[in-house]
């Protein structure tokens, strides 16, 4: 009953097959070979356009490198407050970007809205060089709160970011959940919404370690090589990172693997919340989840084996009273039918004592 | 009626006095001089302590190159949102600590209490490497919305920061205002009450360009000399600045300059409270003065030739309603009687209208 | 007939075994897990030292994260001029460092001197802040031309180095080879020879993607991780990085593999050197083996499939003339006996036409 | 008998004056004020080409700002391995530029060849990622050992280095002498020639602390403004820096200031060299000269009371034998006929001895 991290799995089958066919005789170093040259040309199938793409093994990496080449080092990136860039990677952002500033935005609804974005830009300074440029806006999809943007939300924030100048950059490192939850095209949910910069993250949904930074206009990814290269994070034996984007994508096994996830956190909430002493923290639809659990349905739950984090309090949803916990529950495209059922009825039974 | 910013005031006889003394014959270079050790013997004796202190020209300058001391690339520096820090350095504070993270905190003071710091500290993760580390807490003594901390105040700050592992930075560009208002020692406002670093602004207050950066434990100053030099701010002619502190200290001149800087805003505060059209955004007691006004009024004050600026709003005193401006006067050394006179003249003649 | 470089070629069964093992079940991210912890105990062991120990996946990766861990950004670190960190990992080492500074030494030996480091040394300011000051020392073995150190010269440079107040960094891309090509053990050619970090490579010699940044004195670790997490090359799935390190020490695999690539370069520079048209440029003693050819038999090779690069000139062995070309042949665990002869062969062919 | 440095010398009078002249009244900051307009029309008119002028108030601060301005973090800047930027400014070319490499180049003649220039080209690598890109070539006008380029010298150098997409910086911190030496006009040895930023030093020749970063294509100054105010160098005050100006050149005070300098050197090195036992060490025509001179004659001028740096071997020259020292005597527009000839006199005196 490991409810962790989607990271707390391995690699799928398919990922570890594209591996094993790719190591076989030699190959170019640093990109310039077959494996990352198909798994461009599967992107570009994906996304319906002609995108272009960089691999790397992080997605703190990823989202770091995309804003380091989309911004200047006086600019200024709007984010969430819960972002995993204004929480997860250390002081990432700064550094690759030559020390641009975060400008992260509370929200009440746990996910970015129109009028957040609309306030925190107003409260902003322009008199340039004194204050920062307003140089990005970031969006997670599917956010770290477990929250799904419909494809016309991300084009609304998108809209208002780019009437101001920014770029937008989207923290995929859920992506694939987020498709299987809206059921939009990849396409709808990035540059037809107005997303300059995906940061398509595999590793959490099967890969060994692989991202791909993926640029809608070519001219923004100027610059891209050399900050990778410096950061040391171009590969070698990148055939191997290419690979792995190839065994995920084929067959649309990310999607298999990213519905699998969703279900099996669809049906953990189903069953949780369902018990009238399990409180859903606020809505999700992705393989994120967020109750509000008795301190003894806590331990009973840890007692019995299952693993998760408790969370800190967000400032919206539901919050952990006296007694309580707030707990984050996440599934995987290895989560069995059977740990759900088994950490469902492991709560049942703490019920009310 | 220039009422813009302290700056907009030349250098005061004193100070240009000194550099003309300083001036006369050859001196060692970069600081190793007589005027810059004068300087620093006179800091020791303002300060009652034992200082290790470095000159500068600017206060972005100074508060950067101390924070880039204080604090690692991955550490957090806790400040008010409206610090100048956060607002009007542009990204300095990243640029010279190699990318270290402002962490700001909303007041509804005005200025910043226990709970704001606490409930920050509470917020934030403490999950190393993956979130930053509290570094520095940095406070502005008086701060730029004109209010100033009384020493107990600084005090209760500083032992939750240093408690939580920071260290405490002062942006004392208007330090010398700070003196003046509190009546309070140099030593009570800064390493009785737990300040580790001091950036003493001369140059809002009669100097041509100098700040002092004082550190009163000289073990924290390790590293300053170089990040200095390589940042271009150690100067060859140093006697010509460590001459203007000595122009600014001797006989108490900074602050007879200070206390004539607010007793003019005080004058104003006073002329101008007595409006029933004319309203404190907040109390003040330093050179600054926030004034809620009707746009009528304001008008009237640019035609009369009346210099300022207006404000964004804070999210704290009075907000400008409809028809209203929030604006912001400034007083110094050479702000004379006349001129405040003739400012609140104007905003007389133009009440309800 | 693939001689281009030693990653040119794949991972080695060992280690694509050793990840298939480590993949199955949940485990804990970010390097708190089994394989890490058995990789870091392995470590223990090979160099007879109680280590502190990193992974990362790249070279460039683990030089700038080790040196950046070492030195302040004012600090220089000197290196021999045709070293990787001088020549091929763009400006990787100043982006780490802060800004730090490298100070490149030609070598007429083709390896680092005594001579050659004392000269470098004399010729460097030391009036501080204005010079930058000697941080680290940085010696690649084998070295970037092929060439390898033994115990003492390691010992005798590292001693120079620290009498300066430099640590002492290895850049062990290739250590494998000097450790089968000198038959010293792992703990004689580094901290028994004064080296205060290795950097050790698997990447080159099997792994998919596996360096190890090895400090001999956990006290210089310190920043280590918060510099890792910030490049973004902290792994979520890092079991599968220790894993490779645990398949490529065991049973003296990576031993194995190294001592078959130098053994095929020894067999290449026997058949070559026999050719009275083809010149060894210099001795070497690794896997890595250079030769001036005729541009005739240069055209053979590639015509016949043979793949290598040319080289530029080093201003040290036995230049190209006119109508030659200086050419660089790689050998790997991979490279085929076959692979060898044919191209001996090839060259054997095209003598003196 | 001061030859230390021109630095040891304070601000003239015509400088000094202006300050107090600009003193006067309010005025803007930030250098929106007639002082800093005036100076840079003045340096339209001196240079005969509409220019974008930027006042800082160090050399080091302009060569940093100028060159992160020029190159992207990931390119090279080729210089002199005697030069102020490879030598005195710590690592401050790396802090601005976010981390790009110097290269500096050794040379035969005490100043850059073409030869040398595209030698060092050569044997650069251009396989991009992985090799450093050239960004730009920095030059010094009159340089560090005193040396002065004729504007066909520059003209050639620039021309190859803008062939190998490189953008020209001279560090003129010297510059007022190399105008008096060479009799060229300032446009002849700057865009005339090639040149796309001069960092024009007025400090060394009679400033207080101003010196301006002088673009000579608008185009290539973007971001100027930004990395200046981040790196605390934009001055509240300005004015009474753009005043210095304004002093400097008006009445071409500076060329009057430089041409006593420069006279004082030839004096110097007339009665120097006149005597048999002291050598000029190499040919100068600046206000900067080398001497070799044997011990017992440094010693009699230390005990005289003159004050000079011993200088370090330089590889060029007439080199220091056993029983000699290298020293540098710098004169400035201060320096008067009598110190001249009392330096001359001591040496005299201990000639043979």
């Amino acid at each position: 009953m490991n409810f962790t991290s989607d990271n707390a799995t391995g690699a799928c089958e398919a990922v570890l097959a594209a591996i094993q066919r790719a190591n076989a005789g030699p190959a170019a170093g640093y990109g310039d070979d077959q494996w990352c040259r198909q798994a461009a040309a599967m992107l570009d199938d994906v996304f319906e356009h002609e995108v272009e793409v960089f691999f790397v093994v992080t997605g703190t990496a990823a989202n770091s490198l995309a804003l380091a080449t989309l911004v200047e080092p006086w600019e200024a990136i709007v984010c969430q407050d819960t972002s995993h860039i204004a929480n997860d990677e250390s002081t990432g952002p700064e550094f690759f970007t030559g020390g641009a500033r975060l400008l992260p935005v509370a929200t009440a609804a746990g996910k970015m809205t129109a009028d957040d974005l609309e306030d925190r830009i107003r409260r902003t300074g322009t008199l340039v060089p004194h204050n920062t440029r307003l140089g990005a806006f970031s969006l997670t999809q599917s956010n770290e709160v477990g929250m799904v943007y419909a494809a016309d939300e991300v084009a609304a924030l998108s809209e208002i970011a780019r009437g101001h100048g920014m770029r937008v950059h989207m923290d995929g490192a859920r992506f694939a959940n987020a498709v299987a939850a809206t059921g939009a095209s990849p396409a709808e949910l990035t540059w037809k919404a107005g997303v300059d910069v995906l940061c398509l993250g595999a590793t959490k949904c099967g890969a060994l370690a692989a991202e791909a930074v993926i640029f809608f206009d070519p001219a923004l990814a100027e610059g891209f090589i050399h900050h990778r290269k410096r950061a040391g994070h171009l590969l070698s034996k990148s055939r191997l990172f290419g690979a792995q984007f190839v065994g995920w994508l084929e067959n649309d096994e990310w999607l298999r693997l990213a519905r699998h996830a969703n279900a099996a956190a669809d049906e953990l909430r189903g069953l949780l919340t369902a018990l009238d002493h399990v409180h859903a923290a606020w809505q999700t639809e992705s393989n994120e989840s967020f109750f509000v659990v008795p301190n003894d349905t806590h331990t009973a739950l840890l007692d019995a084996g299952a693993r998760y984090y408790d969370w800190p309090p967000t400032g919206f949803g539901r919050e952990a009273g006296a007694g309580e916990t707030l707990i984050r529950l996440v599934t995987s495209f290895a989560t069995s039918a059977d740990e759900v059922q088994r950490l469902a009825a492991t709560a049942r039974q703490h019920a009310g004592q």
